[in-house]
């Protein structure tokens, strides 16, 4: 079936600000909340969300096979589950219902009251039940950077690191969308020189500048997903900040991996979009030396050029960027990541989540971290306010943003905002 | 409120064959299906399942405040949700119910035709649908042997065990109830002596006898659970075999952790025993040397006697009893464990699973896990039926078996019995 929805030629009846991340060819799926406290599935067209429960009712997505309340949920585990197929339906329907030429429902006043909301006036939701959340270690410029510093500078890379798509388990219940706040994590740290650890807030918390994919219905338990129909079980992405607490993390990782450092708060976009937006922007990925093992081997582009940028924002100050990184430095792609997942016939479902990891670039300006962007706090950066972080301090905002660009398009996830508030108080 | 179903000397109407684990005082709450294909949650006297769905649409919660479908839901979320108040209501009446001088139930022929099942007319389900799996890693003697084993026996320990109850994160999408089969996993191995990995089916299949908790609504996010309020969420108990694939762990868990090597399946035993069932079997548990930091510490009896089996039977033989082990042996305690999983913020919903960690004792015939039974294959173990096992073959089924027991009354978990299939094969 045509990707219709890609046209570059197609323009909206629904105002598109220059340099929108959400033109008519992005067409994301998200979940919110109105203010007559209705939740629903929907869309965002320029700085419009559209209400998709509403357009159902009204009859507007007749002809696709659909449940009747397939958008009247507070989730999109169910129309991520239909498959491949009916994304792709449903994304065609949205470009040529919101087409500039078409007036069927640009005529229709009544219908665009009840289905065209403000940005300002929904609160944007999980948009997916996360049944588990997965985390890769993916960027070899990451990698290489935390062995340098916590390992060996001449063997920074782990043997296995160019065999496996290194990854592990996260939490679900912490994961938060773009614009909840989180507090800075009390923990267990050794101080330097001591043999007993303490207990109290975390000096170092740190931002990971992550993207992450979400998956549909994939395989029964034991079944495993061959690389090269892999992308068929992904939906689409979001930037995820992987806020991490790097002294409790050091004490407590060796020998079964980070869990109280890392499970404290996860932030994401709330804006997927789907992997059929951003088709436009598939390049080849970095060389693979050695060869990967042969379930692993796959050729052509699996790579995506998406731009990323992290700003700190601090209390009553503008934001200072302190890194720019791209998606396309990725060593394993995000078919390799699910294919390795599911190498052991591990089930994979529809919400499933799975990060990137840091992505970290080639240049110093390019890490994904605090922790590489200021080399475990040695070299502090500059912000324009004049001050200067090693870490995130209390009351500092966190914004990622990510966008892809060509002549022609530009297709973008947003962002994902959060704040660090200082040490929870029991009330 | 009295505990009143725990009184030892209540006898049932229901049949409990002789060293039941499942007399009148344990009261467990599990889901099933019957052969009418409804999904319904139940309790187990003896060797009867009864359909708590059933009574309460006959009115015999009556005077309990509970929502009209609690019973009739295919999974234990919302009870749990309810606290620990309404469990012990449900339970208590469960108990005055089923009492051999009560005839309200007993004598109404109708009423139990539509209540009480054979247990070979109905299946266990998931009890639960757990939302995050946590698996700890608190038994010192594993721990001890596992260090040994793979780093250095002078230093078995790592520096931050006796410090912090380990754990990390598990996949909860391959959590099955005892029962459904498991395939040997396939996966990335290191060969002896070797510098470039291989893929094909593990060889070092192996079980973790556990147990695991599952937990109601904990906390908001950002709030810590104190050691001392920290039993309140803790629902009851299962058993677990944590299945692992030893020679796949081996290659990929530096530095993150254990993955694949585990996620391919962890078997559950269906019905969860609730705390106040296992409340007589209280003990104390070991020493903590040193002593823990404050918000760790507590008084009292935090260990729990149970007796702990595992079993593997041969296709076509019997079983032989591999190894007897306890979980008083326990290091950390679940109350530990679960406020230190909550002592960064970390959110704990209703369902969420967390186990114990493979719980080995400190003879070599208490040992938890092949691995150390067999001391790495070192020292095969002799079958009943004279075959040899330094893991876990093909076909062969691995059974759990959990009880206490002191002079008046004996309160078990049933087993958790899963078959090892063969590598699977795609149709």
């Amino acid at each position: 079936m045509p990707n219709i929805a890609n046209d570059p030629t197609r323009k909206s009846w629904i105002n598109v600000p220059e340099n929108s991340d959400f033109p008519i060819q992005n067409i994301p799926f998200g979940v919110f909340l109105t203010k007559e406290d209705v939740i629903t599935i929907g869309t965002r067209i320029g700085d419009s969300a559209i209400d998709m429960g509403a357009l159902q009712q009204l009859g507007y997505f007749e002809g696709i096979d659909l449940t009747d309340d397939m958008f009247m949920q507070d989730t999109l585990n169910d129309f991520i589950s239909d498959g491949k197929k009916t994304w792709r339906l449903v994304r065609n329907r949205l470009a040529e219902l919101f087409d500039i030429n078409n007036p069927k429902l640009r005529d229709n006043k009544d219908h665009c009251e009840v289905v065209i909301f403000d940005l300002a006036d929904i609160e944007m939701l999980l948009p997916v039940q996360i049944g588990d959340y997965t985390d890769f270690y993916s960027s070899k410029e990451h990698a290489t950077n935390v062995g340098k510093m916590f390992r060996d500078p001449e063997n920074a890379l782990l043997p296995n690191w160019l065999h496996i798509p290194v990854g592990y388990h996260g939490r679900s219940s912490t994961i938060v969308p773009s614009g909840i706040p989180v507090h800075r994590p009390m923990g267990q740290t050794l101080p330097n020189g001591e043999n007993s650890p303490v207990f109290g807030p975390s000096r170092l918390v740190d931002f990971e500048l992550e993207t992450a994919f979400i998956t549909t219905d994939a395989n029964v338990m034991g079944e495993n997903i061959p690389v090269n129909e892999a992308e068929d079980y992904i939906f689409g992405m979001v930037l995820l900040n992987d806020w991490s607490a790097r002294d409790m993390q050091k004490w407590e990782y060796v020998p079964l991996g980070p869990f109280l450092a890392k499970n404290f708060a996860s932030s994401i976009s709330p804006w997927i979009v789907t992997m059929d937006a951003l088709e436009p922007f598939r390049v080849k990925g970095p060389k693979q030396e050695p060869t990967p093992l042969p379930y692993l081997q796959q050729k052509g582009k699996h790579a995506y050029d998406i731009n990323l940028e992290v700003y700190i924002e601090p209390e009553n100050a503008e934001a200072t960027l302190v890194s720019k990184s791209n998606f396309k430095h990725m060593y394993w792609s995000m078919s390799q990541q699910l294919t390795h997942h599911t190498s052991n016939g591990c089930r994979v479902n529809s919400g499933d989540m799975m990060g990137s990891g840091t992505i970290s670039g080639p240049t110093e300006d390019s890490y994904g971290s605090m922790l590489e962007l200021t080399w475990g706090g040695k070299n502090p950066i500059k912000m324009n306010d004049g001050s200067e972080r090693k870490f995130i301090n209390d009351n500092d905002t966190v914004i990622m943003k990510g966008f892809c660009q060509n002549s022609s398009l530009r297709i973008g996830f947003g962002e994902v905002s959060s704040k660090l508030l200082p040490t929870f108080v029991r009330k």
